[in-house]
């Protein structure tokens, strides 16, 4: 049999799977996320056997949004579902990856080739035979896709696709069938490392652009930096720093960039998002005459409704995919490269500096702590959350009022945020703290630390399971304001639909299987007792290593100014007539 | 303006969202499941508006999960889901739903016209400007798509999709932007009732196949009837059953056609799966000269792994797309008039009539019942549960151990089952419980019980919270045997990815929310307990308006036979070389 032929002529031949999670390991990945499946079972047997870790998710949405927040965590992440049935539940995840570029290879155990060949009528297919329409499907929310349907030309495809995902900073979609997952495949390939470096921009091409940039850079009267999500998404952020550091021009952040900058630094001057911007922020940078914009994602939500006031004239855009500096288009020449040669030869001497406005200082505006209330408004939450903060802490909060109230925290150098501010998936938020906890345990960050809506967590609710399961330890605050305030706020205020079924949340670690002391929970009501929470030791440990979960009550028809902004933006857009 | 003009010139102006929920309700949907999203909260005022309960689950998945169970019981329902995020969630229950023929009125609130026509950088977009890859992605799983963008062709669209949908029991998917949602269109035209009835057959092509089918039936020594899914799904059974009772004809069914044929007549002779078939029927089955197979799927689960052994000679398949005489195919000619025909010219004292074999009498085998074990096993659970069960009942099984244990059950009259063999997607049991009890309660039957497993209800437990918040009140059996038992049996007996996390399932109403009686809940570790509960008049009792929540224990090891048999098949099937 030719097959048999071709194992012999290996050097050092490797079962297919081998193969697969030894790449994984190789680019950073420790654990894989996802759910059993009849179709992936006996891939699953190589999992632990090759060093890594199985998550094992309560479903594949959950387990796809724990990739993701794993993912931005640790660099990249592996997901492995079931054909049909399982891959499509992760579809939802994966597609918020594709739209926020954050790196997933999703491998879907599929029914053996024979099976296919022969058009089975088999468990988890639409009854016609077409194995391949699931494939299409996740086609168009990927950035690859390889069938490894055939031994001789497996091992290329997963070095090709893994290598994408790492490079185009998207997901990967790979079918693994139940009869190529002991294939055998040359092994020697794997003493050489994959090349994971972006491609070298023409060099031509570059060196004319980094002019055009200086050149600019040093006729302006005030500069400023503007650093949005796809700088940190597509690895610009070293390049990024440098250039903050050396030059140190005045340097804000988009929301979807918040966590780019130190916000420590004296150059820091805080969240720009057109009228939903900081205060002194939206001034300061709609004044500057050269915006050097790195990354930008003009989202509706990301710049506050579409209410940026900044002239592409007065605008220096970097991206991965090129450069365009006013309306000369530098297409292909990526943004990494050229920021590096903008930072070594920039004459600091010429720049000229305007002080950044000072920051927010997580001090609670005055006309708010002299409410003579204990309610907890979000005025008053979000700037005292800054001031119980860490360093390296990784937060992450969910679409709705927290995603919005965390541009009014300054954060302490170190921090990471996570949110889904373009796509805005709500379950997102307690699915992906589950896969950054578990990322942030894995490099040694202590702090994970979930804001969720009490709406959005029904969504996922279940991942608490999945993080005891794992002994994740996370700090979970579950803000109750009776259902989706967002969603009253573009439309329904009263209405029921916007109304959720009130759970007794802070019940639920125990009810997922928490162990005697593996899981806390607490109930905040009025203002001292956030402020007693955020004194109290045990609660604020890093080292400990409890879950601590925190139901912390909000007025329902409360929320920050922005989100306020944003939502009229939205209803306004959403009746808007031809 | 054009569109004004349109307007002046309508009898009865009605806006869009109101003419479509009018359709909706006029085919006999009372209550539309789904998710608020920000694209679909402005139609949302138009249901209750409308005379129709907004049920308001969990997630989408959950709900569209739901939506299928609530069609399987009251002929067809709707979900409401939002652009993106929450569509591409659902999109695993409607492949379900396609894949098993429920019909499902599958509604998308998605941006503004306008907004797509500019390509806007919107929430819940991929970033590239393409408003419609999630639309190519569901138009895969739907029997008909229609995107509502035009008032002039909107009532005609609405009308073609529900009608599609009803007719071939399939899945439609709809678009409905922002702002179309308050537009006029002609209300008159819901005085005329949309036309749900099956195209007629040509009447030539029916007849001759009358003629040959009995033809076949008049000569046939042993003649059968056998009744799978399609003749549920494809409302056939009015026909299958005036056949069964006019020619007194053994009739088997599959386990997708559970529940299809009132199981205490005569002539109903039990379960045919292949070698996964009850005592007697296969060798009754096999033996005959002529099946007349109705509405059969002959999937692996449906089959017990592709084990019949039943020749095309003496077969004459019934579909909704034709009719199959021995190899003589009659494409395009549907099951429903031949069925009827037949039986109204069928020659009774030309049948030859063989007894049907003595079906499962839900007696305990006495080889179980003497186990001095007070274990409680699949293969006594099962007869017993048939002893409990009374007429009218709903009963829904999920994928895995409960869907094949079903098997052994034999119903009262009138039950229905509800189990998607085909599909099978675990964490299906649980959302099609909350739809399948409402549309229960709305019909008036009493009692909705679900059977599932601890590994299958993590995936979607928090239904359990829909369930109370609409008020009903299902008896749910949690079977707690530590995992995912059949993957066990595929693949991975004692490996780890098949284990779960131990949740205190029973705690669960409760932090769901249950209201002070609303829920009771109760733990079953032994045959003793088992037969307390079941005669435990309040936990039984029809009227009882309690959710009652039972745990039930049983080894991790133990399976019904069938499901070994299938499991090894599928095993095998995966691990077949070329």
């Amino acid at each position: 049999m030719a097959t048999d032929i071709r194992t012999a002529e290996l050097k050092e031949p490797v079962d297919v799977a081998e193969y697969l999670f030894r790449r994984l390991k190789e680019v950073g990945i420790k654990s894989i996320h996802g759910v059993p499946g009849d179709y992936n079972l006996v891939a699953l047997d190589y999992v632990e056997k090759n060093g890594l870790r199985w998550v094992g998710n309560c479903n594949e949405l959950n387990a796809g949004y724990a990739a993701d927040g794993y993912a931005r965590i640790n660099g990249i992440s592996a997901l492995v579902t079931t054909f049909g049935v399982g891959e499509l539940s992760a579809v939802n995840a994966i597609a918020g990856a594709y739209s926020e570029y954050v790196p997933i290879v999703h491998i879907v155990g599929v029914p053996s080739t024979v099976s296919q060949r022969n058009g089975m009528l088999l468990h988890h297919t639409l009854g016609n035979g077409d194995f391949k329409v699931f494939a299409h499907m996740s086609a168009q929310i990927s950035t690859a896709t390889a069938a490894l349907n055939d031994p001789a030309e497996i091992p290329t495809l997963i070095d090709n696709a893994v290598r994408e995902c790492y490079v185009k900073s998207r997901p990967v979609y790979l079918t693994l069938p139940t009869d190529m997952v002991q294939k055998k495949v040359e092994g020697k390939r794997l003493e050489t490392k994959l090349d994971l470096s972006f491609p070298e921009n023409d060099e031509g091409a570059e060196e004319y652009a980094v002019e055009v940039v200086l050149k600019y850079l040093h006729d302006a009267k005030s500069p400023v930096i503007l650093v949005d999500a796809c700088a940190i998404r597509h690895r610009a952020l070293d390049e990024v720093h440098a250039l903050v550091e050396k030059t140190g021009l005045p340097v804000f952040v988009t929301p979807m960039g918040k966590s780019a900058i130190d916000e420590t630094i004296p150059n820091y001057g805080g969240v720009y998002a057109g009228d939903g911007s900081n205060p002194g922020v939206r001034e300061r940078v709609e004044s500057s005459d050269l915006i050097l914009s790195i990354g930008a994602v003009k989202s509706d939500f990301n710049t506050a409704g579409f209410t940026y006031r900044i002239s592409q004239l007065s605008t220096i855009d970097f991206h991965s995919y090129g450069i365009k500096v006013r309306y000369s288009e530098y297409p292909g020449v990526r943004m990494n490269g050229v920021l590096r040669k903008v930072t070594e030869r920039i004459d600091t001497s010429k720049l000229k500096i305007q002080k950044s406005p000072e920051p927010p200082s997580n001090t609670v505006p005055q006309k708010v702590e002299e409410q003579s209330t204990e309610t907890i408004l979000q005025s008053w939450f979000w700037p005292k959350l800054g001031q119980w903060l860490r360093e390296d802490d990784v937060v992450i909060t969910e679409t709705g009022t927290s995603n919005f109230g965390i541009w009014e925290t300054r954060f302490p150098k170190g921090v990471t945020a996570i949110s889904q501010v373009l796509w805005g998936s709500i379950g997102y938020a307690t699915g992906a703290t589950q896969g950054a906890a578990l990322a942030a345990k894995e490099k040694g960050l202590k702090r994970t630390i979930l804001f969720t809506g009490d709406g959005s967590f029904q969504l996922t609710g279940q991942e608490v399971s999945t993080m005891l399961r794992n002994d994740l330890n996370p700090i979970l605050f579950v803000l109750c304001n009776d259902g989706y305030t967002i969603e009253r706020y573009i439309h329904g205020m009263e209405s029921s639909y916007n109304d959720i079924q009130p759970w007794r949340y802070k019940d639920l670690p125990a009810a997922f299987g928490a162990k005697e002391g593996q899981a806390k929970t607490y109930v905040v009501k009025t203002r001292k007792e956030v402020e007693d929470l955020f004194a109290d030791k045990e609660f604020s440990d890093p080292e400990s290593k409890v879950l601590r979960f925190v139901e912390l009550y909000i007025p329902k028809e409360d929320a920050p100014t922005t989100l306020k902004l944003v939502a009229e933006a939205s209803a306004r857009n959403n009746a808007k007539l031809e």
